[in-house]
């Protein structure tokens, strides 16, 4: 009897935890996955892709739970647009392994917010560690608009700015001058998001795509830095300039720029550095 | 008290069915899942290449679990390989909406087992159904092995061959006569799954993407069949055969034959039957 007691105490606590949580949401927003073995590569890890996928899917439940996520800001014909993600990994998820994503906001300005992403195993095991920069943008004129403006500032309740990020204030992606014509591609449908643009994650899939394979078989991504600059859409043509080419053990650093084309010069669309180890 | 008293014995219950459930795990698995955001198409509904990971991935859970899955063969140099998948839906989940996916195989001969799939809501509301044949091939040479010979016929013991699936037995993927090559490509990295060829999905994604983005506007997805015949590999050159110009109002079904070049002749690797609606 004492036992089931107990139980039914911590059961009490539970649940008071859990309604007071619902009124209360911690800073923290903290997200479980798992490496399910058909997002996984032949080496039997997390395909960077689908990781990248898992950060956004945490940014935006931690939004929509906190009422600045894109289930309020599509009511208002407003959404979040990603402008900037860093990511420096330790090691990346083996397959079945559980893995948990911490996302928190630093800091609010007019036009862009800070969000950081922490990867860990249960045990707090850290695989690494993500940044993002986002901006809020008007979906019918696709303009930027003032973020503490809307959702009566709701994101300034949720700021953490003393949870440690190591990965440090970013920087303008430096691109080499060496790149050359990779590849170009006609976006299509499995490239589009819910937003009916060019998904921010499937730019680094094409781009991890033009490697050759048994370059993964050497190495690893230890770390990327991807600048968003202008929207694509389906049917865009994309260009991606590279300098793959240079790269050996000593430089181990690759800068891509992609482009679209169908106007007088090729627009840049996104610059981005993938660091191998 | 009372209420205390009552959700103890729930708990008592609730423990004693995880323990027994260990041993003797129930032949049908069900697994959750929730279409997240990032895995939804323009159009806010779960792109099907994702469903079908699901599909997998809950296949993959339920083998393991009872102890003839990949996770055991392995270790004795076998896997399984799909060799078809029917697909039949009603309604495809919508972004944030929960679903599961139940499994159960029905039958199992030497050369090939039968898998079945039923997708539903949590309120048991039915989304589709799928039916799948699988192989078990020896890792090393490739070629199939006997299945009853494997894992002490552990498999035998999970069969259930009473609950329903409205889709009937595979007979042959019949192709309309009059198939263009639709386009070329060659496979990457993103490609290749944990088995080391390409994934079975990727081939149900690179041909969705043969669609113009219109079409998903007008209509969608209401069933699929996949042979799967050979399997192929990174750098691969895939040609894509439909008759997709022919589909109109009055016929909206789809074939297509993929080959693979670099041989005397093109190999075929797998040809499948789409219904839109």
């Amino acid at each position: 009897m004492q036992i089931f007691i107990r139980i039914s105490l911590f059961l009490q606590e539970y649940i008071i935890n859990r309604i007071s949580d619902m009124n209360n949401l911690p800073k923290i927003g903290k997200y479980n996955f798992v490496a399910e073995p058909f997002h996984c590569d032949f080496t039997k890890h997390l395909f960077i892709g689908h990781l990248g996928n898992n950060l956004l899917n945490a940014a935006d439940f931690h939004s929509n739970d906190r009422g600045y996520g894109v289930n309020y800001l599509n009511s208002v014909n407003k959404t979040w647009v990603l402008s900037r993600l860093s990511v420096e990994l330790d090691k990346i998820p083996a397959i079945y392994e559980d893995f948990v994503v911490e996302t928190w906001i630093d800091s609010v300005m007019r036009y862009f917010t800070n969000r950081n992403f922490k990867i860990t195993n249960k045990d707090g095991y850290v695989y690494g560690y993500g940044k993002s920069i986002w901006a809020m943008i008007d979906t019918t004129t696709r303009q930027p608009v003032d973020i503490l403006k809307t959702s009566n500032e709701t994101i300034s309740e949720y700021l953490e700015a003393d949870y440690a990020n190591p990965i440090k204030k970013s920087s303008r992606v430096k691109l080499d001058d060496d790149l050359k014509l990779q590849q170009s591609i006609l976006t299509t449908y499995s490239d589009i998001d819910i937003n009916g643009h060019v998904n921010s994650i499937k730019y680094i899939e094409h781009i991890l795509d033009l490697f050759p394979i048994e370059y993964y078989k050497k190495y690893r991504i230890k770390k990327f830095d991807i600048a968003y600059i202008m929207e694509s859409h389906n049917n865009d043509k994309l260009n991606f300039y590279t300098n793959i080419d240079s790269i050996n053990e000593c430089n181990n650093t690759v800068s891509v720029r992609v482009t679209k084309s169908g106007f007088k010069e090729e627009k840049e669309v996104c610059r981005c550095q993938f660091s191998f180890g």
